[in-house]
């Protein structure tokens, strides 16, 4: 693998071109908070501010400061976010909303427990950079709600009839086994390892299913297969991305099972999601071959490929598994051809299953400042840690 | 335009490919209603029951039964639907849901007020095939709790933050418009009349945006574009159906001018949704040309082709306006050259932009009896009625 080449272009492509399209588009200097909504060349084309979306950007610029350079822009465009959020981001039970107008007026309700998980991880950041005891609390005070309302955590806006087919979702354990990491400075050492501890028992012995060799989107609350749209869901994006949080995790842990486990799945994942006929990662599958019910489905996301390059650098930096790289590279070309935009810089969100843009934008309601930046750090490092191994080794 | 083979081909399509395809698969004569997930073949892929289908079958079956010819069989298929629906369909204050399971066992709440409007077209129709007052007291109650709802018909599910940004739907009043005259036999001629006269100020002089020449999915409550991704939503299909029904009051109510304005307005509906590259009709646009919140906004949908189908079929045969003829025909290549499967009968429903299969699918979550048979049933009788004209005026 020619890593030094390939660590030379994550860095660069993050640092010169990811991060200053962000930069020089995003700010919302008159009501703060950021546009996430961002055409080819990064005009502005709706100006509601999805809480998602702002919660992640503090995240990364946040994360810059922390783990790059501690360059004050950075630490502003993350206060920039912050402040917003602080002012208009909740309801009265401190409760995140989903979506607010430019002014900060909410629009949507918060239904969403994912928009507290993501302002949990920014404020935990953010925290880091300021030492403002404001940003912890908000951090802490919103992980313990977090906690507090995943067992039915859309709450009263749940449409589901109770009983009849009960189902828990694979997306709560799998954020918490990142998210608990990203708060671990700030929580007690045994709440930390008691919520590892519970969120890798579920994804890895709950969600996935050994005899399918898939991770299934929702089980029933025993953790069996339930035949029916949900039951079947395969998601194979966020399947490889859990895969490289319960890496990381198997390393914190010196854990070498867990981290092959991992590996494991992650490449069986890449193996049933890759599209034979097109190339690219599929969005949503049927696990019994079954036309889901997303019409989306066929669809190849930026955000897919990222994590999954992110998981195959990790299989590859903690095992030296040749797989992993195989697949590093296949991966890298596929995603390099297809979603950089290199007239206008950062990334195309949406492709057809041929892999042609399916929208022209590089931000909008679910696309923002996140996975591109996190992804292109996480490759950027861990490439630069598989040099260093290779010239030891080599 | 070869109105007499065309007039055979719907009534052919009809009667012996499309309900004989319903009639063999999807009957559940375990436990009541219908079966509408089926696949390529006709083979059940998923058992559940969703309610707007369930209906809706009940409908076609009852509407064939009155309009064609008084099939037992097809009298016993739309009451193997009543049954179950009466039996399981509804909550305790009267509201439909919106899934069942294959049991009857409710899965999803009554969150979506359209299932009651099918259910009240169903059971409507089904009167005038039984007679059965039972039947008739269902579909007013019915009407009358829609009546109640239409405001807010979300209810407690309704996740939008109240007074931001107050919008309010084109889909009732569209909905409204025909369901009045599916219950006409029912309602008092002033309720009926008054409905209609509501329906049609709104979907022509608040919903239609004349400086536009399209009708938007969403407005203020005073009828103004609000520029936001709901406010900036255009979905043709949508449109087009409402335009038939417009065109229907129009001549219920010897209205020229208003059968005029309903069918220039699907004139220009159809020159802005045809997809230029490839053809057919796209699924949603932004009427400000960004890109849309649906992903699938570039696919092509059987509803919205037989809907447009029937459309024009109107359009020529009230007003003998050859735009009308000619877009007809171009649809009608279009569309049955896409949609219909000649190996195992009726249509698939979700194409890509390219026209190329997407979901290998007959029925499914929203495909059921129902579109296709109703729009082919439309088809046969106006193209009749115009090969009538054109004999008298020929």
């Amino acid at each position: 693998m020619l890593t030094n080449y390939y660590t030379e272009q994550y860095r660069e492509s993050l640092l010169h071109n990811v991060i200053p399209f962000w930069m020089k588009h995003s700010p919302d200097n008159t009501y703060g908070g950021y546009f996430t909504c961002l055409d080819r060349e990064g005009n502005v084309f709706d100006t509601d501010k999805f809480i998602w979306l702002q919660c992640r950007q503090v995240w990364s610029f946040s994360m810059l400061y922390n783990m790059v350079e501690q360059k004050k822009e950075w630490l502003d465009m993350a206060l920039l976010g912050a402040h917003f959020l602080q002012k208009y981001g909740r309801d009265r039970e401190g409760n995140w909303y989903f979506a607010l107008n430019r002014e900060g007026k909410p629009l949507v309700q918060p239904y969403n427990i994912f928009s507290d998980c993501f302002a949990a991880m920014a404020f935990a950041r953010l925290y880091q950079a300021t030492g403002d005891k404001e940003h912890s609390n908000l951090a802490v005070y919103t992980f313990h709600n977090i906690l507090e309302r995943q067992e039915n955590s859309k709450g009263i806006y749940n449409k589901s009839y109770p009983g009849t087919r009960p189902l828990k979702g694979f997306s709560m354990p799998m954020i918490l086994s990142n998210l608990v990491l990203e708060l671990e400075h700030l929580l007690p050492s045994t709440l930390v390892e008691q919520t590892i501890s519970r969120a890798v028992h579920e994804v890895m012995d709950v969600f996935y299913q050994p005899e399918l060799g898939l991770i299934l989107e929702n089980v029933s609350p025993e953790g069996h297969f339930v035949d029916s749209f949900e039951g079947r869901l395969v998601n194979p994006g966020h399947g490889l991305e859990a895969m490289w949080f319960i890496m990381d995790l198997g390393a914190r842990a010196a854990d070498q099972s867990l981290i092959h486990k991992a590996m494991n799945i992650a490449l069986d994942i890449l193996d049933y999601g890759w599209d034979k006929q097109f190339g690219g990662l599929l969005y949503f599958m049927d696990v019994k071959g079954y036309p889901p019910q997303q019409l989306e489905w066929d669809q190849k996301l930026w955000w897919v490929h990222i994590e999954a390059l992110v998981a195959m650098a990790k299989g590859y930096m903690y095992t030296g598994d040749k797989r992993c790289s195989d697949w590093f590279e296949k991966l890298h070309y596929y995603t390099w051809t297809h979603f950089p935009d290199r007239e206008n810089g950062e990334w195309y969100g949406y492709l057809n299953r041929r892999g042609e843009v399916l929208l022209p934008l590089k931000g909008g309601k679910w696309k923002g400042c996140f996975h591109v930046p996190r992804g292109l750090f996480q490759c950027w490092k861990t490439l630069k840690a598989i040099a260093g191994k290779e010239v030891v080794h080599g």
